[in-house]
């Protein structure tokens, strides 16, 4: 593992530099080299899936690993997309010139080395890798064992098109080891490795986390709330609610929580229990909700702290905004959270009180996304504070450095 | 440790939210109360003072740690500048409007609690906490055991224009134990705590990285350079270099190396060797340097990856620009580093790969400095790559989130 890091390092000041020309024609390359080889890539892609199968693995599992006709097309595509995309490196901002003449700036830059460390689904070597070449970081990619050999099959059409573009192979390279320590060791050499960013289940990050010594970009529970004021539309209220649920029960921005204000739970909690029920989503509530809605069982403590991931709510109904603002704060994920409201400064203090990485009026949770925000292409959405905070796109692969430009002037 | 951290979590929450107005107001209390307070704070400092001289700490230290009149006006009319800076909560940017009619934008809010975990200096105190304050973050202030009852004074002075301004009290609160566990505690309690810290020598912030689960905005070593291209002003270059090791030893944008291309340095070593021994500066140099600088001493391997903070410097002969931009990768602390030339490729390729908080162009690498930059007071110079990079002021106390807005839009 000391080995890659230090070609890494050696790489990623290499690609650091590269004009946009060279990193665009290198992602151009692997775009083509997925089409030309899907043969291969196919062939490379079912040692994992037999493998798979024969361990048991269940359908939606083998579904993801799979690299499909569409999916490859898919990856060319999105290799083309982030190739046309601006080049986030080497943008000067926050320009002055101080009273002595000295210019002062902020100049955009590559965070250097980036570890990936993910599980199953191949098409995150394709996606991660280019988003750190686009941002002029070098990779270190580190995928789960029931992919290992798609992922290597990957890489190498990965480092094909480096190498056609004139870049350094080293810029991406892929683990071909299944050995768990790596992830440790990877996690830990601070003078290779500048940021981490696990892509995978609770149990990775959690683990990553207090093994890393490398700042990690997590990525932790959703549990998302949408709060309905008692001046909200509720007719508005019934769709974004409906939407926040079932847009899709797996993402991570769906809603998980939903509180309602006192004043109008009578009139917008039975018609909205009613189509959750309908459409199979199971509610757990608080006393004030089962009165309401029959469907609903009983809430336990644990269920305000619960990430569902499918199709159950939990309902609370609150006396006002700070009850809500303080449920959220209590047992929220700071990742998204809505108030419908027509209330103007409701709105105001929900957004500038609720400490999540993302807060909405009016909208549903699932628009969190870095898609949804224009950002393009993420490399996922991060609930720390500091540094990227919500999706990660390819701003959040790069750091600001000073950069001070004169002519001989002396302090003091 | 709990309580304290649970307070400041629930204080956070109310000066988020505080407007400028109250938070100035506060401000101006306390340098109210430095200033009517002051036979009272300097009999509290006496007894550090005593205690201090018992104990034998050097003359410099209890220097630093003495509240004489003129440390005290320092203090109050810092704190009379911070009131008046723009208030940096709230503030908008990248707004973009979606094509389905939702708003996008950053707003930029307090990290929430931060811990300052400092040594002697007691004016920290009062820096750290109005820095914090006019961010809206609620502050933890552990300062060394040396200065207790000064910290703890100054801290009711805080507190009390905390009152006066009807802010909550335990949005600063001074941490009264000189148990050094606390410290840990103050670095691991993540539900209370957003980010640490340190201000002090190596010791404290190695130790504080090690242990930590709270994010550290760390300031680790200054090694400097200062290369002299072979296209540089040599006169500027003599200027310059001068200035960045004699104008402080101390400070941590003072020059450490001194890097000269082989094409100039029969023209600039010799008389910049004589300046500095005539300044009383120490030099340890590679075999060309002593060979053109009868004064400098050999250097070994450890001089080069040395931050002497006194009047010691190494210096090195380079072939080139390359060899320089390597020097610095292999033995800087990516803090401030300096280029002289006249040349604008080798100034552009020197901004954009030496990968350091600050790259400077002709000019001295001690300008690393918040006020120099035109940031106002800073809370340090954080060598982090991730989030706050070089100065720290107000806005690196701060984070953005997303806030969203919309009229019912759904997704898919």
């Amino acid at each position: 593992m000391r080995r890659i890091g230090a070609s890494a390092r050696a790489a990623a000041r290499l690609v650091a530099r590269a004009d946009d020309r060279a990193k665009a024609a290198a992602l151009r390359a692997m775009a083509a080299g997925l089409r030309d080889h899907k043969d291969w890539l196919q062939a490379e892609n079912a040692k994992d899936l037999e493998a798979a199968r024969a361990n048991g693995l269940d359908a939606a599992m083998v579904d993801r690993l799979t690299l499909s006709d569409k999916a490859l097309g898919l990856m060319a595509a999105g290799l083309e997309q982030i190739a046309a995309m601006p080049d986030p490196v080497g943008e000067l901002t926050e320009t002055r010139t101080r009273p002595n003449g000295m210019q002062v700036a902020r100049m955009r830059v590559p965070l250097g080395v980036i570890a990936i460390v993910y599980e199953s689904r191949p098409n995150v070597t394709i996606d991660a890798a280019a988003l750190c070449l686009k941002s002029g970081n070098a990779t270190i990619l580190r995928g789960g064992s029931e992919a290992i050999h798609s992922n290597t099959a990957l890489g190498r059409i990965v480092r094909a098109g480096l190498e056609a573009a004139g870049l350094p192979a080293d810029a991406v390279q892929v683990v071909e080891t299944t050995d768990r320590a790596a992830v440790g060791k990877l996690a830990t050499m601070t003078e290779f490795v500048d940021v981490i960013v696990p892509r995978g289940g609770k149990g990775l990050i959690k683990r990553l986390s207090e093994e890393a010594r490398v700042p990690v970009i997590k990525h932790l529970d959703g549990i998302c709330h949408v709060y309905v004021d008692r001046d909200a539309d509720l007719a508005k209220a019934h769709t974004i609610a409906f939407n926040a649920k079932t847009y899709r029960y797996g993402i991570c921005g769906a809603m998980e929580t939903l509180l309602v204000h006192a004043g109008v739970a009578r009139a917008f909690l039975p018609p909205m229990g009613q189509a959750l029920a309908e459409h199979g989503v199971e509610m757990r509530g608080c006393e004030r909700t089962l009165a309401l809605v029959p469907q609903a069982v009983p809430a336990t403590e644990e269920d305000w702290d619960t990430e569902y991931l499918g199709p159950i709510l939990s309902i609370k109904v609150v006396d006002d905004l700070d009850q809500a603002i303080g449920h959220i704060e209590a047992h929220g994920s700071r990742h998204t959270d809505s108030i419908v409201t027509e209330n103007l400064s409701a709105a105001r203090r929900f957004q500038r009180e609720v400490d999540s990485s993302s807060v909405y009026v009016n909208l549903p949770t699932c628009f969190a996304d870095g898609y949804e925000y224009g950002l393009g292409a993420e490399i996922g959405i991060s609930t720390n504070k500091l540094h990227a905070r919500g999706p990660v796109g390819l701003e959040g692969l790069t750091t600001l450095k000073w950069i001070l430009t004169g002519d001989g002037q002396t302090r003091g």
